[in-house]
């Protein structure tokens, strides 16, 4: 039996202040980071330990996974930061207040852009300060990599290459991973795992903070997934999550 | 030109406690953690930025690092953690006191174990808990080459070979490079940069958490190297690095 641990970042400075954030680096709040270590101290007293770890090149997830390893005293394991862990990109919502999105577009239009599969927000424009192709962090990828914004299936098939090439062949190879990521790059990885339909995926909302952990079978079907911790906790956490769709 | 910038961690629970540390796991102190950022805020004052960082895989140069890191915003560039980039190995002296074993072995014995270039301090027993080849972070080296004591010589003999392998062409590709590490695996590159003999090099102090940056040739041949901050503070903290060698 192989194990995985999944992580998405807890709460950041725009999910209090209710904007869209995609790619926009921004960092955890005080509450986020509370969240990291509660998760690290879950993880440790729990037995568990990593061989590597994985994140996205944003930082509130890297410093979740940062926390979580000082927590665990796992400090020194290899960590693989990658853009193709970000979170969906949210194209011109990116930076937006949600209900002033809600009142400009109407809340029919903001339930669409966020949970239908395949359709993406207005993009950013080329000449746009937001475009990742300004940040040095993305400078040597292919333009043709570079989105302007990203449906959820557009976030799933970007993600999945890396999955193939990179994360699975390690796990493959025994190695105990865990993954410090985002909703929508996390819910990549489970649609992909658990075989969860286009319709029925952005239904699926990941408490932020609690691990989720996978024990796979040799060649990476799921076995079981539970989130580790006080189940009121995750219950508390799950249910935070779907209410702040519904905001 | 390119250019290097080397730092020395700050200030860990054992150098306060004057204990040999080597490749014991020891954190920074508050005073090592407040080193760190104040290297970071230097470094992004005049306006350094880096391509990927390099550090041991001990937590007091790894924290040093994501300190660092994040003071200049630039968590999200590539880390490597190596051994080969540890701190040298001391031996069964690793935990014991240096007053204690001054008092035991005499100050002349100790200042040859410190300051002579290969007389190495006496080794692990093999069963000692402190042997390496206990610890997981060691698991996958060659057993040959998991050290029980090193002279300075050993470390520089087991640093050169990353040096040369790994980290020397990545600046030859134009990578703008940090690295995060300790006072002797420090003075193993400094020796190699700059051509120091082996009768001299015990005798350079490399202060803590004050950048070193060096401007070098295509080549790698060192143009000039330099302590980056105020002056004031930058000799202040050699006169304290070259005290401590006294106590």
């Amino acid at each position: 039996m192989r194990t995985l641990v999944l992580i998405r970042h807890g709460e950041s400075v725009w999910n209090r202040e209710n904007r869209f954030t995609g790619w926009t680096d921004v960092g955890l709040t005080d509450t986020g980071a509370a969240e990291a270590l509660r998760a690290g101290r879950t993880l440790k007293n729990e037995g568990f330990a990593f061989d590597e770890a994985f994140t996205s090149v944003l930082k509130r997830a890297i410093k979740t996974l940062w926390i979580i390893l000082e927590e665990m005293d796992q400090m020194w394991i290899p960590e693989h930061r990658h853009w193709r862990l970000n979170e969906r990109h949210y194209g011109a919502l990116q930076g937006l207040n949600k209900a002033e999105i809600a009142e400009k577009h109407g809340m029919e239009q903001v339930h669409v852009w966020r949970r239908s599969y395949d359709v993406p927000p207005p993009p950013l424009a080329a000449g746009d300060p937001r475009n990742p192709a300004r940040d040095p962090r993305y400078a040597e990828l292919d333009p043709a990599d570079i989105p302007l914004t990203e449906s959820l299936k557009d976030t799933v098939a970007r993600f999945l290459p890396y999955w193939h090439e990179t994360i699975a062949p390690r796990i493959l190879a025994g190695r105990r991973l865990l993954i410090a990521a985002h909703g929508n790059s996390l819910r990549a990885l489970v649609k992909h795992l658990d075989g969860i339909g286009d319709d029925a995926i952005a239904g699926l909302n990941i408490p932020t903070g609690i691990p989720l952990v996978y024990e796979l079978e040799d060649d990476l079907r799921p076995i079981r997934s539970y989130y580790l911790g006080d189940p009121d906790e995750v219950a508390r956490a799950t249910q935070s999550v779907a209410d702040q769709v519904k905001r």
